[in-house]
């Protein structure tokens, strides 16, 4: 069996400058990044501005189990195939950050025939977009440690500062550092740590951000530390928003590549779905809805945290409501959630299929809370069997949601006619009618508990000491207006990961609210968020290389 | 007056595309980055191996001084001035790095109607070649820290790590710090700290490699730590040399872009003078002897480091050597080195150009010492006057060596035209006959001494009792057959940045060697080189800014 390198490899990409022609745009709408990569020029996205607005279908996932759920590649395979029955169709995805590539995953851009590529470029540095998102983060850094050291007219408390300094890398060591030593020239000295820049609330803004003039208006409304009089103190009181602009002026233009079938793709940002909201940029969306008739986007994560701020956070800046929700299963992932163990996923389990159901049924009905029509996209395994097979497809008809085995993985385009058909039925006669789970004017509190108890089928929520004190502070500071976001375990609709299926009667508790006012939201922290991952043992890199003719080795 | 980026924003740029033709490149053999830059291709870069070599032209400068001699906007101006008289010229440049750009400096691609362009772009992210380098170095770190964490196998003393983190920004606080705090799974708590990305071995590698095989080579030859038993560690042993040379495999791709005049300008890797070698790539200087007749190229700071170092190391790198070499100078710094105060520079004082010219005849001698014709261009200002130009002009006659006015910044490739043309005549006049100062085979000692007492004008070599120690320990190792990279004040030819003009009869002292195996060579500290800038109480970020149409501002 081929590699997702090897498949990568042995494709012919055609030239970006054709592909993109499809959809209208020439050579001199794009500025090019070598012969298959391009950025879309800010000409080219106001042109646009008039034009017909196409349907969007969101792909989510049920609560993600170590047995893979693939949703990067069911949203390729998806647009793929939609594009084959005759659809314009293009796909907006998130970029890869290069920590996690170097660590364990080896690569992340779809995988065997669904891919977008050229998967070595979008893996490693692709268009410069994540270095300069690290480099406008730790420039603020620097200019903030220098207010400081060049007498800190500002008087901000150096115990204070939440602003942190990032790496597109996974590097433990550099969680929790204290930095500024050595000597009164080297700075004030105090504790820092470093996130993956895709932790970076500059991630989150280039992602929502409409236009450059927006870009900066967020950037200059980042809270960056306190006074010693508890004050907030924000990126505009350091007058450095413009520098922080035009360091991201070209990453903040959507990139285009090609999937394995010629499929014109946005791969623009890729936030965190835990402590940002999890969605490639609101620009790509954008700019894809308004050139091709069907757009198929993704959402970090499961459809707890990822189609939640999908909905509640970015759908208020795209220019429609989605259309129709595809959420993405696998037989061995319900079962999982059914309570068998890993070891034991190749096994007929047609019990645990119907009691793991309960995991899909809940994201369902969340769905259907939105007001949207939600497709079941069931991605096929080997060890799937008949007998599971149709009881899934029974369980499915008892709640009344479309259901289709995809197989785009081993089969591209071919593998998904059916699932891109019953989308299409769902975008044409779902009655897609888009509302809001809560308004801006809810409190905080109330935004969390409608989350708490009609997303996640939880109890109730509580708040501890540190975010109880917050709420009264965000509220001095006018932030509680603010949609919020959640920082919760992946696993689990809970807070505890371990709780699988579809746990009933628990209780959520917020420990500490972290404020993202640049982005426009309130991270709400359920337990401790990782925010910079570690390398195992024997980390990818390992196996990395490059031949002398310069073809990239030991990506997956 | 106009500023820098204004007269550069004035221009009307040609597609690199049609730049490139002049010198034999089709949109084939180059990777487009947007219209106006590209990177050449390894297939050309191999396909032009048996093409015949050019004329190369080294520019290198007096001691410099605040009063500033403009090298890089001489280099430009000459290559401009050598195609306008009818010579096919290509010039190779370094590419500046960004922590500079937002402190004091606000850009460095030339100045005035001297320039290469796009000057925003170069000054900012260019083609990422600094990005990938700062990733590199900082997986580097990653991954050595990580196999500490896993039960450091190879023994590595945490308390002699040598290998640090870099980021691409003048950021003081970070010079020292303590990492890996506040939790077993945090790492292991150390001492490490940041330099500037340009301060990194592997830009000093990517700047010497030849190609992706002696990248990869070089930099699996980086020493990184010591074990316990005191032995090196390299990067081989850590086994990450395939996934660094990923990383870097396109940023050890030339760049193409374009001056004013529409000159090809390859721009391409910059490391430090100091504590490196101070020369753009190998890989771009050789690249353009093999597309154009003539090739104009600088070395960093003034001719007893860069120029030294350019002959010295780089030179035995490249298909030729060079044919002539051009020192910059000012009548300003020419004053300065004769005891003028800055305030007074705007003051005729013909004793002063004669008394400071000391400065300049040492350099003259010293090129001739390696068997290179040399030409002295002066750099015109506005408070020139005639005396003084006279004089000057009768001390370089009295010496034998031609000088020539030039005024680029103002009258680009026109004001240049008298320097191209004499140095076109000491290129097929001069009768060069390139030799190098020492020999793989000299010892350190040796090869320090001829450097001190040869090019500085020095008295003797001191070893402090950490350089005594080394030397043993660096023979042991077999690392005392490397060239010597000095790292020195950059304002006089002693160690001691107060004596200007052409001290005589001081000593050396050598307070530490530095290995950089994986570069090639052993840097020489003479005292504390700062390789991690600070940043100004106003830095140039604050004027920063992009228009909506996305035009940069406040780079200059």
């Amino acid at each position: 069996m081929k590699t997702d390198i090897e498949i990568a490899q042995s494709v012919a990409l055609k030239p970006i400058t054709e592909i993109v022609e499809q959809v209208g745009i020439t050579f001199d709408d794009i500025e090019l990044y070598g012969k298959y990569k391009a950025k879309l020029s800010f000409d080219k996205i106001t042109a646009i501005q008039e034009n017909p607005v196409g349907k969007l279908i969101l792909v989510t996932a049920i609560n993600p189990t170590p047995a893979g759920e693939g949703k990067s590649t069911m949203s390729i395979g998806l647009a793929d195939a939609l594009n084959k029955i005759g659809k314009k169709t293009m796909i907006a995805l998130r970029e890869p950050s290069l920590g996690p590539v170097m660590g364990i995953k080896g690569g992340a851009a779809g995988g065997g025939y669904a891919q977008v590529l050229p998967m070595e470029d979008i893996n490693l540095h692709f268009t410069g977009d994540m270095h300069a998102i690290t480099t406008a983060n730790n420039a603020l850094s620097a200019l903030l440690d220098n207010h400081i050291q060049q007498g800190n007219e500002l008087g901000i408390d150096q115990r204070r500062i939440i602003w942190k300094r990032v790496v597109d890398l996974n590097d433990r060591a550099l969680r929790q550092v204290i930095i500024g030593l050595g000597s009164p020239v080297n700075g004030v000295p105090r504790e820092d740590g470093f996130d993956i820049t895709v932790a970076s609330e500059i991630m989150a803004i280039l992602c929502l951000a409409t236009d450059l003039k927006d870009l900066k208006a967020r950037l200059a409304n980042i809270v960056v530390a306190y006074t010693y009089a508890r004050k907030p103190v924000y990126v505009r009181d350091l007058k450095v928003e413009g520098a922080l602009t035009l360091i991201l002026k070209d990453a903040i233009k959507p990139n285009l590549v090609q999937t394995i079938y010629g499929t014109p793709a946005l791969v623009h940002g890729g936030p965190f779905a835990n402590i940002a909201h999890g969605c490639n940029s609101v620009l790509a969306t954008s700019t894809a809805l308004r050139l091709a008739d069907y757009v198929v986007t993704e959402a970090g994560f499961g459809a707890d945290l990822g189609a939640e701020k999908f909905l509640n956070i970015k759908t208020p800046n795209l220019p429609t409501t989605p259309d129709a929700v595809v959420i993405v299963a696998t037989l061995r992932a319900l079962k999982m959630h059914g309570g068998v163990a890993k070891t034991d996923l190749n096994q007929e389990n047609v019990e645990a299929v119907r009691k793991g159901f309960a995991n899909l049924e809940r994201h369902v009905n969340n769905i259907r809370k939105f007001g949207v029509p939600a497709v079941v996209a069931i991605n096929e395994f080997v060890a799937d069997t008949e007998a599971e097979i149709v009881a899934l497809k029974e369980l499915c008809a008892q709640i009344d949601v479309a259901v289709e085995l995809a197989s785009v993985w081993a089969n591209g385009a071919d593998g998904g006619i059916d699932l891109a058909e019953t989308v299409v039925n769902a975008v044409e006669n779902g009655g897609a009618d888009y509302k809001r789970l809560y308004s801006d004017e809810d409190s905080l509190e109330a935004k969390i508990t409608k989350i708490v108890t009609e997303i996640y089928g939880g109890q109730s929520v509580q708040f501890g000491p540190k975010a109880k004190t917050q709420l009264k502070q965000f509220a001095e500071f006018g932030w509680d207006k603010l949609p919020v976001c959640m920082a919760k375990t992946q696993y689990s609709f809970s807070d505890n990961q371990f709780l699988l299926g579809a746990p009933e009667g628990f209780d959520i508790t917020i420990r500490e609210f972290v404020p993202k006012t640049g982005a426009g939201f309130i991270v709400a922290l359920t337990g401790d968020v990782m925010t910079m991952p570690g390398l195992p043992k024997q980390p990818a890199a390992l196996n990395m290389d490059v031949a002398e003719d310069g073809t990239a080795v030991g990506l997956f």
